[in-house]
């Protein structure tokens, strides 16, 4: 296991008894982020066995209650922890004000460096604070909601491909660790000033293994840039389609419509989550399994874990 | 069953996985009080069977994050499920503010009227507005704590005492209507013009029952005066009393000292609560019995039944 994505909260607008506000996971071995932080997404990580303690960041699409509520407590409970360590908090622009409001009526006291990233226009790659050691690349897009809102892009690194270590030396480069330095910039130059490429020396790239999140949203052009290729296309799907008029009119998809975005940009998987609590969750699935082959139905608590093939 | 006290989250500072953030229902038969609002108590609320149709007022005593956090998602649940009867918010100067700017930033929704009651000083009785029918009389009263802090007292309406008809007819009293006057009002006016009052005709006057909630604060007059004569004293007790001087140190009580404040008060019964996660609940309770007869150690969802005996 390389990635393990964990549905912290999947129910649309409200938190219900079976599903939370807005939440998601996304962990590597060595630390995790988190995207959307609905009401209760603290507990439902403990509950999941995340360590607060390793969170690097807290992603979020938009403000609206059900995606921001559980913020506050979370970064509550962390001072609480002693922590001291950075965390990266991204959002639309909009979301440092409303912290500082809660922090100035005395609502929120966060005790460690907060490394806010406010976003508009057309997001971007979202940048690491320093003393923030995190495993992950993350990546901002607008998206099309009824606010400003933005979907991520988490992966981890590419990594050089396979070095042939004996063809490498039979080509001249001295057993030891120029070796790795071929394998990891792809040329090296010799004393006497010969260069040497990886060409036919070392494989191709191993991408690295690459989430997208894409909520709220009306299907549209950002989600399926956001979602090029990954591994794992995280989509709403508020409602079944014979309510697609109304999806619209509220800014949100069906999730055929969230299905044909994973086509469209050509993503491995799709999690569906982001239910109404008026609709059936695996009938949403289902019907979008026309459009795309391999869709699973987001639910709280339960992992799914991404490898490389 | 007369009132039925339903404590949502009983922890200190943070929600756990057995202890939710501050929330305590107050719920007669045709409506409740909800004395607090940490994140997650809608949910604790609704798991407890309580119908959030059915709520009048959210009485928050301050604005720390884990009495607060859990009121932005409240609002927007019961806007979602097309609430329109008004809805009664009490806190601290600052809490109007502070839903003001959850608003500004599109975080908080509110489509029903929201009846806003900002205290300071020495607070007083807190009224509903038009057209919210409540069985609950309220007061407030301050708290001492780090920051501006409220207590509530919870009650029911005194109902007059028991009316003798057949002597009341006997001292003139024309059976009928007037005889409800009597009782209610405490004298008639007969047409001729004699007055006869309900002394000796209609026994003394049974007091409503009463809830107070006092946290967080230290051992304070206020909450004394909140307490006095309450059938039910809900006080904090963050530590144990081996912590006391840490819990003056941060303005928190230990249950020894909510006994005392109950004792003082001549509280019927004490309901202890926000204990801290590093305190064993019922060992707090237990040292505070040497002070007080009747402790009970607040368990989320364990109802607490109060009637007239």
């Amino acid at each position: 296991m390389l990635l393990r994505v964990i549905p912290l909260g999947t129910s649309a607008g409200r938190p219900t008894l079976l599903r939370g506000a807005s939440a998601l996971a996304v962990a590597a071995e060595r630390g995790w982020v988190l995207c959307d932080c609905g009401e209760g997404a603290q507990l439902s990580a403990q509950r999941a066995g995340l360590s607060l303690s390793r969170l690097d960041a807290v992603l979020v699409t938009h403000l609206h209650g059900d995606h921001f509520n559980g913020l506050p407590g979370l970064l509550g409970t962390m001072s609480l922890d002693g922590r001291e360590r950075p965390l990266l908090v991204a959002g639309p622009a909009g979301i440092g004000g409303l912290l500082e409001a809660l922090a100035r009526a005395g609502s929120l006291g966060v005790s460690f460096p907060l490394a806010l990233v406010e976003l508009s226009g057309e997001g971007g790659a979202v940048r690491w604070p320093d003393g923030l050691d995190s495993p992950f690349e993350l990546r901002a897009g607008p998206l099309a909601h009824r606010v400003p809102t933005f979907g991520y892009r988490v992966a981890l690194p590419d990594r050089p491909g396979h070095l042939d270590a004996e063809a490498a030396i039979a080509a001249g480069v001295p057993a030891g660790p120029l070796l790795r330095v071929l394998k990891e910039e792809g040329r090296i130059t010799l004393e006497g000033g010969r260069v040497i490429t990886s060409e036919g020396l070392v494989g191709p790239a191993q991408r690295g293994l690459s989430v997208a999140y894409t909520l709220d949203t009306v299907p549209c052009p950002g989600a399926v840039a956001l979602g090029r290729g990954a591994d794992l296309l995280v989509h709403e799907a508020t409602y079944e389609h014979a309510r697609a008029a109304l999806a619209r009119q509220r800014s949100h998809s069906t999730g055929v419509e969230a299905a044909q975005v994973a086509a469209e940009a050509g993503a491995g998987q799709l999690l569906l989550t982001h239910f109404s609590p008026s609709v059936d969750a695996e009938a949403v699935a289902d019907e979008a399994r026309a459009v795309h082959g391999r869709i699973i139905a987001a639910q709280d608590g339960v992992p799914v874990d991404l490898t490389r093939s």
